[in-house]
């Protein structure tokens, strides 16, 4: 069995708040990532996939398809986006780094599938210091 | 004469658009950087000043003190903020790398002098790929 | 299951020795390392966290409460200190990079617990070769 | 148990290829991967070990000497080389990124062992968005 | 006057060799870096260009532009090639990193100047501890 | 004229303060820099030359010489040391970022004079956040 990562990047705004509190208590609870006019963020998403090597290729899987998948099923529907309002697999959820790895765990786990691999985790990075990882469960 | 530089980040939103354009023309011109509803990015700034050595403490200036300059004058002001419609100083500018740098120069410029120091350079990283960097002339 | 990874840096000095060992012996051992006039790093410790999204915040943990937690837990009793000498928690033990992930685990992991979630791994880098990582056992 | 993490780096030629299938099928295969003129990379290697703390030193292994051993064993016979061609233990191997984890992992296994330590990992950055791992098994 | 920088990357095999010795006496001039087999890097470019803020848009130039130039232009003619057999533009050099500076110059020289702006720099990081830029002159 | 720079690392312990002042009033001027008990960093130092190219072999100056050049009159004397009090270069000097440059300056410049190249630059990363850098005047 081999771990194979992809690192993708994107660039999007965000905002932490719950549209049952005010400004003010969302303030209390999220600091200046509640900030009603947004704010954002160079997110970089590492993805791992498992699998065996195929002793045709060498390859478990061509990561250039994987990266293709990434990009069509993730990227381009986040990249330059406000996460809060345009991004239909993140409606209705708090965009904190958690529910985004959670998302996009849902969005890539049937593709991935298809290509004949598991997908083993999400990883995204935030800011330079903040990271969160999700392994499906 | 020693150049000091002194790195600091801040996450913010913003847009690149013309507002004399509707948004169909705002996207030929930008691209995705003109979306009405926002994206973000974790900037770099990397703020270079030029001094002599002060022979009683081994210090061009206290990086400290810079670095709480650079936090009161700057970060404070764009960091978790919109730049596009929060930020007194960049009021009226295009928000692209070029004119934040060059804002953040008019900033920093006279209180590096009360130093006793000279601003160098002002640089930011909008991504891992694009800098602007700004010599105040 | 969520993992987060919060990323603190601190600055220290430190000597690999054996008090029962000459300077030479200790030399052999660890060689510059033991230089007894001491050396130092520039380290970076990753805290990792894991537990279940709040569904009323979209948090495992606040990562602000987290940072402040191993800032008043670890980094303020190490950063900017003599490692060998002047913190309580390393006492009486070799300051190997080994160590002191294990001593930070054991600062950490009743506040940690504290916070409703369960430690994970403390993971340091030395230079940017070298890393040690504990998980508590 | 404690993890203790060696990076070295390595800068060495190779090509993806089938030799039962022709140029142009390579390409089909693996794209500019398969240019028979060739194409590099500077590869990073982490090597991940897992064992007790020695009471009696503070480590689990000294990190020098797993570096050497990395080195004689491993960086010795790949770096500036022609992975394809050059490589004992590589050859008759597709050079895949998989592939050369495998690879290395064999190599050092059982050195590993003789230190008294247990290999963990073997991973490898091809560039700064692909990687490949290994545990083993 | 700002400087706006783009970095790029490719991957690529080479040799540094004089065709006028022989394979021993490349080795003792150039070391490993001479091997008749190949090796290869994965290369970093940053282009730096300079030029006033266009008042209508807010930019130098649009870096899109500037990126798919140095692409068209560079980056697709040396990138998973063997830069000593297969590119044009170095043909009958020396491939060291510095004759590749000189030789992007000049391959960027007359198309950043049709953009409307001034080329200042090349830079190539060979190795994480190797460099050169080229500034035209 | 090419400008090659070479990356080089060590590691070290050092103390700010003026021997004239009590621990108290160099705590006042330093903060926690002052520390009499020491701390240290894992410093990056970054020399640049530059020169022409020679035409018989491509390079500037074969950057394994410069390599080992400032291994030997730097590196060797500075890597695991305690920079106050065991460097010749340095005594009698305060052991900040700014008089590090200066001092490395001064060991290097005959040295590479005496390769043919000229020093344009020394600089020096203390912590992520800190550079100084110096030009020889």
């Amino acid at each position: 069995m081999i771990y194979l990562t992809r690192r993708e990047r994107f660039s999007a705004a965000h905002r932490l708040y719950n549209p049952a509190l005010s400004d003010e208590e969302n303030f209390e609870l999220y600091g200046p990532c509640s900030n009603p006019n947004w704010h954002g963020h160079n997110y970089v998403l590492w993805v791992t996939i498992k699998g065996k090597v195929n002793p045709g290729t060498g390859y478990v899987v061509d990561l250039k398809k994987l990266s293709r998948l990434i990009r069509e099923e993730v990227i381009d529907k986040i990249d330059h986006k406000n996460l809060n309002v345009e991004v239909d697999f993140l409606k209705e959820k708090y965009i904190s780094t958690e529910n985004l790895a959670m998302g996009i765990w849902e969005q890539l786990d049937p593709h991935v599938k298809a290509l004949g691999v598991e997908l083993h985790s999400v990883r995204i990075q935030e800011t330079e210091n903040n990271f969160a990882e999700y392994f499906g469960k």
